[in-house]
């Protein structure tokens, strides 16, 4: 084990620290907190635990966050319904939809709700304007997960300017805009996928690389060049005892908890990595708590972007 | 020599015919041509080149086109004041504004004035939603230039997917969206810039390798994977004798189209490359006509979605 552990956690809070000053600065000024209206349709347990830690973080962080909750069975009508109110909800200045929908909403559902919310209020940076702003470098609100990414590389003091830099995964939640976000800060980016070819050796050749395709340990030792910084996008359960044998070494703490638990969380990454890589982020505690940081951060900067509209340019 | 050469203009020919037969069903169903509305403020040498093949085109292929000049002293508000007009215009289905604006409009002028453009009528693709919307896999209007170097490599029978593809440059017009046209079509793609190491040893792990940086003769030799498909999309226009000297080789046309006309074009690939590359465009002759094409058919289908609006979901 030589990898550098890059602790997501304390990053977090530590940026969770900042937010909460410049929340209580814009509560002072404006006489309401930053609002965030999250939407949550049906059950999917993991979106409860994703929706709760959105809630807990909002309420740290000193800002106000509403859930609207529609059943699974909910039309896609509803769902906008919703979100045609929270764009006109004075007290919100971000709004997200949790993902997945539910499947019965149509395989199009998502874009078209994404599409429905005003960009200023797109605190997910999903909409096609904040996208296309976001190929331009002009974005105000960027991909929560990418952008975590970024501010945890930064963080710790790892160079992204002139790096190579391989991006496993093209998703529009998170590979595409980690590319995109990776180029704006003059990396020479390569995106991999399902059909490239030579996988592991085009991921050999990364300084920095993220893996985000929710596959549990698929980089292995091949995919990284040694003190490479390696970014576990990934966030898989296990709930098979052969599949926690296979992947985590005797006396990893991780046999404990499936002991204790029936299921285990392993990333993207093979725990092997640690062994070559000069830094690696852990799952959990890595980037998802950065996820959830800048979320609070896109909510605030909604609500300021919005309040110096609201006043004018002459404010 | 041993280069098979992608013959750009025929391609383009071929593209136009079959363009011309759907604007003349587009003219007879609706009484009337798709219409594109040219704007050009200043008197830019190469501009005027550029604009006049256009207009041609669109002549050629039935469009109707008209060119809006303004002088170079004309205010950023000026050129909005036309772009605002051609957005309410019911005879233009496309609007394309010139690159480069006069530099005494600001540095973010032409910004502006693309994101001014109504995005359905955004004919280059350079709109951020027309951009994100390039990003999500499902652009109508992409960016022309771009697209014509895929239509080329489509026509001419080399595999896009599970290629390596490497492009060097990462401007909005081209670098970028090639990029994302080819992550689309499956390749993995690596981008290159100002700001890449080793940038010959990146390239040479290319497929299909794209130059799109502006600099004459630039990829040399070593660069190319032996067989490799290689794009040139740089026009630079040499007037040094010693430039031409060194780039062409002794018995090149090159040397008398210099001696008439004391200027000659190079690509951003030096000559040499056709001793290792599988494939290569020429300078002029390669991506340049593919960009008018993409530009005519562009405007046809903004066209066509417009009368499909207009007639509502039941046409």
């Amino acid at each position: 084990m030589s990898a550098r552990i890059l602790n997501g956690t304390l990053l977090a809070q530590q940026i969770r620290g900042e937010l909460a000053a410049a929340v209580m600065d814009f509560h002072q000024r404006h006489g309401r907190p930053p609002g965030l209206g999250i939407v949550l349709a049906g059950e999917d347990p993991a979106s409860e635990i994703y929706v709760r830690g959105k809630l807990k973080a909002a309420a740290e962080a000193g800002m106000r966050a509403d859930l609207e909750r529609l059943p699974a069975s909910a039309s896609l009508r509803e769902v906008l319904a919703v979100v045609d109110r929270l764009n006109r909800s004075p007290l919100h200045d971000g709004i997200l939809v949790q993902s997945p929908l539910p499947a019965g909403m149509g395989a199009t559902a998502e874009q078209q709700v994404f599409d429905a919310i005003d960009p200023a209020k797109d605190v997910d940076g999903f909409h096609p304007v904040n996208v296309g702003r976001l190929v331009q470098n002009r974005a105000t609100l960027a991909p929560c997960t990418p952008s975590g990414v970024i501010e945890l590389l930064d963080r710790s003091g790892i160079e992204i300017a002139g790096a190579r830099a391989v991006v496993i995964g093209r998703s529009e939640i998170v590979g595409k805009p980690m590319a995109l976000l990776l180029l704006n800060r003059h990396a020479t980016v390569t995106v991999c996928h399902s059909r490239t070819k030579e996988l592991a050796d085009v991921a050999a050749t990364a300084d920095i690389l993220v893996a985000a395709v929710g596959r549990p340990a698929m980089v292995r030792l091949g995919f990284v060049k040694p003190g490479a910084t390696v970014i576990d996008v990934g966030v898989n359960r296990l709930t098979d005892a052969a599949d926690v044998a296979r992947i985590f070494p005797p006396g990893a703490p991780q046999h404990a908890t499936f002991a204790r638990r029936g299921s285990v969380l392993v990333g993207d990454v093979h725990p092997e990595v640690a062994d070559v890589a000069g830094a690696l982020t852990p799952v959990p505690g890595g980037v998802g708590p950065l996820t959830i940081a800048m979320l609070m951060r896109n909510t605030l900067h909604a609500a300021q972007a919005r309040m110096a509209r609201a006043q004018g340019p002459a404010a």
